[in-house]
């Protein structure tokens, strides 16, 4: 039931625009001012691909979910995903300078306040999952529900975990099995909970939730192999990052284990699986396929 | 009604216990193991006064509470206290290399390890606070005011801005209103949210929260005056934190804006404050009115 002529390109604008203006609506609800804020809305109205809150509507969309409903979760999500980009690129970890053409938090400001800054947005995440307005008290037993496996996938036992990981997995060889077990904490987790928030919140199915997983841990893996194959081939103008920065880092890539065709040919077999998981979605869940079809033809 | 009998010591010693047992439950009920972990491990369950979860236990026993409905709370509260505590340490901020007598995380670890022990903590605590076995609906909406009074304090209305006045303070004088401001969300927000969690989650009527808000609001600042006394003539042996750094650094605190003498007529005046405000309770409370004078008093 796929429709290939679905327009993704004015989906991702559509909604790109309406997760910056909630995001912009919070941050700027307080009567806080000062370098901290500015700080935390560099990083997070920045011009991000938005994928993780997208596909959180996307997923809630799917099952019929309306977005009003997933846009607390979707936010919450991004600020994550923000924290996690300020914390990695600071001199201790990553140590990056430029973050989608723009110099990084810690390069703009100052360390002290990009950590602080990282900080903030992370427990803002939680401020906002638990604000959201309950029509009822289950509702109440439901946004427990999505701050538990949010927390759980962003945290010890999912991306920080996965963010150690990688940082010992530099200048030292790791096999596949360990490259897969480090993205999927990594990058899966979060992307995972992700997919699964939206699911929740538009109350899916068990069944609708398990194959929602499937095609959110396979677009995951999928994801993470496009990143590192555009760090060998990307454009700079367009991903607005360097190349080569793997290679010289000595890291245990996907193209550095099976080559560059094997892993083109490796992501391509982990979307079929995901468009697979999707075959008993109607054709609500079209803009999960285009997603699926897009991580993997992306060029940023 | 204040039993000046009561041992303090003998409750701080059963709470300690009681608390470090908890966060060693917590913390090892994953199969996580690590570095990461280890770091988590490592300034989590070292030797702290724990006076916030105590407060928060302290407060829900003073209304009735029971403390085994509280120790969730608590335990997100510390970790919380115990990442913020990392971070102030780091390179950046602080440049602590002792705490508690020990070296601080990342002079134990490293950077990356400790900026991460420092994200996993605070985003456990929220894990730990949707994690709670619920008895019923109502008991979830509860747990979502909890996650979102202690996010608020935690977070870049509170504790967070709190720490970036903090280090803008450093080499510059601050007025006393100022002060007060900077050290009311830096250590303040956090020591209410810890009597507010216990209070709200004993059932406590609106009239008695207002009033342990009060207790907490005064108690919070009187900590911080003894705090910048101990700074001048603590004993480092006892403190495990060197004396004079605060001159050193130039930062403006209590006793360099109203003087040695003044600061501590002040702590004492804020501390019969506190006392006041719990007036109406009963020797439940007694726990509080010894904590309350052990603020002022501690050597540590």
């Amino acid at each position: 039931m796929t429709n290939n002529d679905f327009d993704l390109k004015s989906y991702f604008a559509d909604k790109t625009i309406i997760i910056k203006n909630e995001l912009t609506k919070i941050i700027n609800g307080s009567n806080v001012s000062g370098q901290l804020l500015r700080a935390m809305e560099y990083s997070l109205l920045s011009e991000g691909k938005r994928i993780r809150p997208i596909l959180c509507i996307a997923a809630a969309e799917s099952v019929g979910g309306k977005q009003s409903d997933i846009l607390p979760a979707a936010c919450a999500i991004e600020m994550i995903h923000a924290y996690s980009l300020i914390h990695d690129d600071l001199p201790a970890i990553d140590n990056d300078l430029l973050r989608r053409g723009k110099p990084t938090c810690h390069a703009a400001f100052n360390e002290a306040t990009a950590i602080l800054a990282g900080d903030a947005l992370l427990t803002l995440a939680f401020q906002v999952l638990s604000s959201v307005k309950l029509q009822n008290n289950t509702d109440s037993v439901i946004w427990l529900k999505i701050i538990h496996s949010i927390s759980t996938a962003a945290g010890y036992m999912g991306m920080i975990e996965g963010q150690m990981r990688d940082i010992a997995s530099e200048n030292s060889q790791i096999s596949l099995l360990e490259l897969e077990n480090l993205h999927s904490l990594k990058t899966g987790a979060l992307i995972t909970a992700s997919v699964e928030a939206g699911a929740i919140l538009a109350n899916a199915s068990f069944d609708q939730i398990e194959q929602l997983k499937v095609y959110s841990e396979k677009i995951g893996l999928a994801f993470q192999i496009a990143d590192d194959l555009l760090n060998i081939h990307g454009d700079p103008n367009i991903t607005g990052k360097p190349v080569g920065t793997d290679k010289a880092r000595k890291k245990s890539t996907y193209p550095s284990l099976l080559g560059i065709v094997e892993s083109e040919h490796y992501a391509k077999k982990l979307i079929k699986e995901a468009l697979h998981a999707l075959a008993l979605f109607d054709n609500k869940s079209d803009p999960l396929r285009a997603i699926a079809l897009y991580i993997i033809e992306r060029k940023r």
